[in-house]
């Protein structure tokens, strides 16, 4: 496996079928369960590159990344074992994907909401370090060249655990920590999650310009960062010399847009962010009842409605440890009516184009430029296969598709209108 | 021990009765031998949580100190066994403290005045040097995360020793030899000990930079350095692009308050230095005599008297070998009467608080935003144990209680007039 | 072999007949297959220096390199044993050459045109990882002083490799295998193999900065870059503070001049990059059949009319993965006719010298002050043997011997027009 | 020996008579072969502390060194044995001196002048390797605190020797065999020997900046280089954000001053750069026959005569390989005269003050303010004693005494005129 060339998956499933048990009729046959009754995209299945697979420039960076990443967080959970996370590995690097994302789900909204916070770090915290053990042990076991894969993990920090919030200390501690686990000599990207209103954004630049020059981390990045802390951090890296940060990690999909498209851009153009998204859906997350994946979707919908920078209120609600309950109260009926006439809409259209409506999700993101790499989680091969297959309906998403979905969503973002002081006399 | 809630003290500690020979009952029944009359404060006792007990930023950084932290100068002291410290420093541990501050009586004043300084300079030394070895020895024993406490130690200099003042030979020296005694990784906070007049600042600026970007140390601060000295520091560290200070530590009580109350605050908000504080009184070093207590509060009133700086007096007085012996002359039986009679009235205001002078004089410390963390020192369980209940006390220092003891003490610090030459003519 | 003193190759050879099986009349009798009909040049033999070998600083740095330098390629390529190969070096070294220089055949000119880039990337990483196997083992079992020899290696990249394009996990992860293949602490000189137009340049300049604070690496350089790409760099470590590139290597030939002759003094002048150059006939890799040293020349004298700046146009081409077929179709009958003309009356003037051709060109190239080092490249002894002693004809070619090679290539290269908007009103 | 205390020569001698087997009576009987007729000082000798021995500090630095160094070049010669030696380097730490420099004689004065000056280069080498060796077995034997003494060495470099140049790759080659020979962790002081005018100034700062970061060395400095050299470094220093030099060595004794007198104090006073002195004559070096003493100082008299920056003549004419032949030449029978004539006013000066003329002279140099250092060499422990004892004359250099020498020296030097292009109109 020297030289894999990228999007062999298919052959090289063929090819052994006595290792993993999962063979090319397996994976046609294989029936899906989503929500989507639509039959699942199965298209030029006999070639041994994944079409639409693209290798792009992470931010304004010389690292090239698939379009697609594994977000390894359902891969490892606990309903999975090693040997079957293994064989999802396997099947996203032979497909040609280069980039392996360690998180917990990020929002932690699956968890249940009776849950205080502190608790959910500490889970979350397990969770995480159980994934790095894990990927360390197959990376290491494969033997696939350092120069080949890229792996990204991430800082978390909370201040009721014994860490106490960000600090030069907590952001040190932690890459060693994970790179111990992971037995790699390097991080190629580590993620911020959160920023810290308590720690100065200099402590934080110059922490990770040490770990990158201790040579333990390539790149570094942030998660869940508003567009201001984005550029305060890019700020103290031009004023301390430091190594500027080359991603944001956010939430994108059809019903969460507006950082994405309305500010996302602009960081990229003007300081060379480049952008990582994640959804609920292409994580795999919606997976199991399909009236769940379905509330998800609605979820987003709802808060949609009402916040122009969603992730932000959803912070905030978090931390107010009062989980989502505040939904059931505050959604009104007429809304919730709306949002499921919606989602039957797209289920049409994802029909039309004979592909799951998770599939559709996936390519209306990955056609949107300013997403150079789209995490997708699997908890099983097949999963992770047909979501991949999502990358050969982008050219199929041609303008008039577009227009259809905006049409049905009626949530295309724009900023808010500038409120100058003077119009106000 | 894998998540400690803080302030887990008491149940902790009745649990394993066998184990350090100190129980609820022994606590309870503890007599107090202190200069204080009153009946040491004894409340909401049966909660897990050490109430008041808040975890802080120190000065602008990211590292949250509890606002208590232990000076373990008095629990390494001569006649105290390991046993016994290993004793103390579990019960800062277990009521939530997560600093260990190293350092030998501060400004030398208990000791003989007919000592030359060289003698002190070397027997401090040595005291600091056995309370590392014995800090180490305690937290490898008890296996706690790195990541859950947080060591200062201080880098002393003397022109007598071998080697001869402040240099970036001196401070690299110190550091890791402290590094090997305490058995670490690294320091959390390096403290240094008085300013060299002789050493250019941009040396030390330097040097500091660079046992932290060693990974040797994470944050750096001063010790009895003027707030021209800690603006110097500040300033070349901006010219150099080095790290800057995040603390200093200071004496700060009822009767030596012009520094933090005058200056400190300027310099947290200017260039965020934040404020460990200390005081011969809150370090038990005022224990055993009652006499010798009151005979502190004298001095330090006294030199509050005649300088608005009383620490560098302080030290121009050490460094002339004259001791305080100057006092004994200067000092007018009216100013002893006087003083006298303070001490009795705030002991009056202590009785009726229903605690010792000693835990007002903590109380009153931890009132003022500006202590970030005040450290503590006790030679046995019980004296911590009691200090610490003074967090407690905090709430009762309403307006009115407040204006009492100013009224008592009469020594609110104020800025001396700005003399300006044109006024003069 | 301490301190040997430049140039004794000759006597060295002559006093260890039984080790190398050469000697001073094999060097002598060997009959030379070249393109040029002259009798080799076979001056002041019996001197142990090797006459016009100069010592200069490799751009503006202190590093002092030979005028010659061994280019390896040809030495460690399949059809020669290592053995040989270490006659080579030893040759080299006693003649007083002190850089050797790791690379593949600069523009793949001389692979089959068929071959796509990916596959001749892989190929010639191949060729350069041996070469550093080989020539680490030779340094080591000589046990040359490390101070006394200067190796220079590439960092190469490609979008089509696993490692997908120049980065900074590229070039550490480069630099650290080639330390590992070479069996040295550190490598003198790094060249960056093309600049990546996907790669800021601010991420090349850190991490070269970063390789050479690990101390893995002395100085840094550049190959096939233009001279604005190499501004750039020179301007983004003066903004970021990073050590300044010293080195360019370039083509430089009869008939390959416009950049090392219009562009390079600048360079040197104004931010000190100086010049190591190669060329197709002094790496000896026009030797074997006649015509194709002749066919050679015409490439680059036809790659020299179309364009001014021949190494963008040849990376262009490759890029294209047509290769140099373009050739073909655009190259004159005329221009093919007028060119052979140019090569017989430079043989004539070889002749009338009593040299090759090859010693010629060679002997030209080093006359012009901008290269501080020519790189030669050899198969065998006799071979390398005989380009060193080009050195001595350097005096011979005086101001009328330069008009006439002038007057042949009728190529001596002009800064194009400044092209004025304000002219074209 | 913990700890110490300045100038217990003495008694430490005479508390062991049977280790070194040097004894206070052998010390005050042994009889001085200079060329001073005078009978040596020899005062005070019952206290157990060196009168006149202060520490400073070097350059605007936080290092104090003895004002009083040892150069160990006469030490470690071929005619002094590895035990006389160390009886050398203890009667110096017995004295309170700290500062142990590695030089061989800095002019190559000595050395037969026919040598070449790469001969000269290699041998001089040879012996500061073995010195460097010879001092770091007895540093490891004796135990003594790394803290309490201060290595410094030199880095050499020659065009003539492989390593041709000073460069970024000599530096750290240097610093590296020296650190490996002296068998130290850091070396106290890196003093680069003459600058390089082919090697940019920012390679040497950058280099010097990389050694001090590795922790390899603590500060650097200079020798031999012009003001304006010096102050070149320093600009580049401040320009690239690196460490400054601290020092500069010098000759300086009667008979070379301008460049110490005229431009040392300036150089401290602007940019914090000390001086360490060192004399032909302090060193030992005149030591053996009378008239090579003479011969000496008149040497040194004559370049001063004709050379303001003597130190600039010596190296040109060194590097001419003329040696000082052309003296012979141009030195007239009168100077000659008018010298002899100096040196013998000088005795008698001596001899009233009841000292030898080295302990003249020394005691002279040390009296200028602007020498924080003046090495001493000794090949023998007598010697080192005496010269030591010329600490004890300095406050009898009193104003008429200093009046006294000036007049019989006639060589005060004065900064040359300014010549203004203006005036010449």
């Amino acid at each position: 496996m020297e030289e894999f060339s990228a999007g062999s998956a298919l052959s090289a499933l063929a090819e052994r079928p006595g290792d993993g048990t999962i063979t090319k009729e397996q994976l046609l046959l294989s029936g899906l369960t989503h929500s989507a009754p639509a039959v699942p995209l199965q298209l030029t299945r006999s070639t041994n590159i994944t079409p639409g697979l693209r290798y792009r420039n992470l931010g304004k960076s010389g690292l090239r990344v698939s379009n697609i990443g594994l977000g390894t967080w359902p891969t490892f959970s606990p309903n999975v074992t090693e040997e079957q996370a293994e064989q999802i590995i396997v099947l996203a690097v032979e497909s040609g994907i280069n980039v392996f994302d360690l998180s917990e789900a990020h929002s932690g909204r699956l968890y249940k909401y009776s849950e205080t916070a502190a608790q959910t770090f500490s889970e979350k915290e397990k969770l995480r370090t159980r994934a790095e053990v894990e990927l360390g042990r197959i990376l290491a076991r494969r033997g696939w060249k350092r120069t080949s894969f890229i792996v990204t993990t991430k800082i978390y920090w909370s201040t009721r655990s014994e860490e106490r919030g960000l600090s030069r200390k907590h952001i040190i501690e932690s890459v060693k920590a994970s790179l111990q686990r992971l037995q790699l000599s390097y991080i190629d990207v580590v993620i911020v999650h959160k920023a810290d209103p308590m720690c100065p954004m200099e402590e934080v630049v110059r922490a990770m310009n040490y770990v990158i020059n201790q040579g333990w981390v390539m790149y570094w990045g942030t998660a869940r960062w508003s567009p201001v802390e984005i550029m305060e951090a890019y700020t103290n890296c031009r004023q301390f010399n430091c190594v500027t940060p080359i991603v944001e990690q956010a939430e994108y999909h059809l019903f969460c847009r507006e950082k994405t498209e309305l500010y996302m851009p602009e960081l990229y153009n003007k300081i060379g962010v480049g952008l990582m998204a994640w959804s609920p859906i292409s994580m795999g997350l919606s997976q199991g009842k399909d009236d769940s994946s379905i509330q998800l979707f609605s979820r987003a919908s709802f808060r949609n409605k009402y916040s122009s920078f969603s992730w932000t209120e959803d912070e905030t609600a978090a931390t107010n440890k009062e989980g989502y309950g505040w939904m059931k109260e505050r959604i009104q009926p007429e809304e919730t009516r709306r949002h499921s006439e919606r989602i039957r809409e797209l289920n049409g259209l994802a029909e039309k184009l004979g592909c799951s409506l998770t599939q559709l999700t996936i390519a209306w993101s990955l056609k949107n430029e300013s997403v150079q790499c789209l995490l997708l989680g699997a908890s099983n091969v097949e999963q992770l296969y047909e979501n991949i297959q999502a990358l050969q309906l982008i050219p199929k998403l041609n303008t008039n598709m577009v227009q259809d979905i905006e049409r049905i969503l009626e949530n295309k973002p724009t900023r808010p209108p500038m409120v100058s002081t003077l119009a106000l006399r």
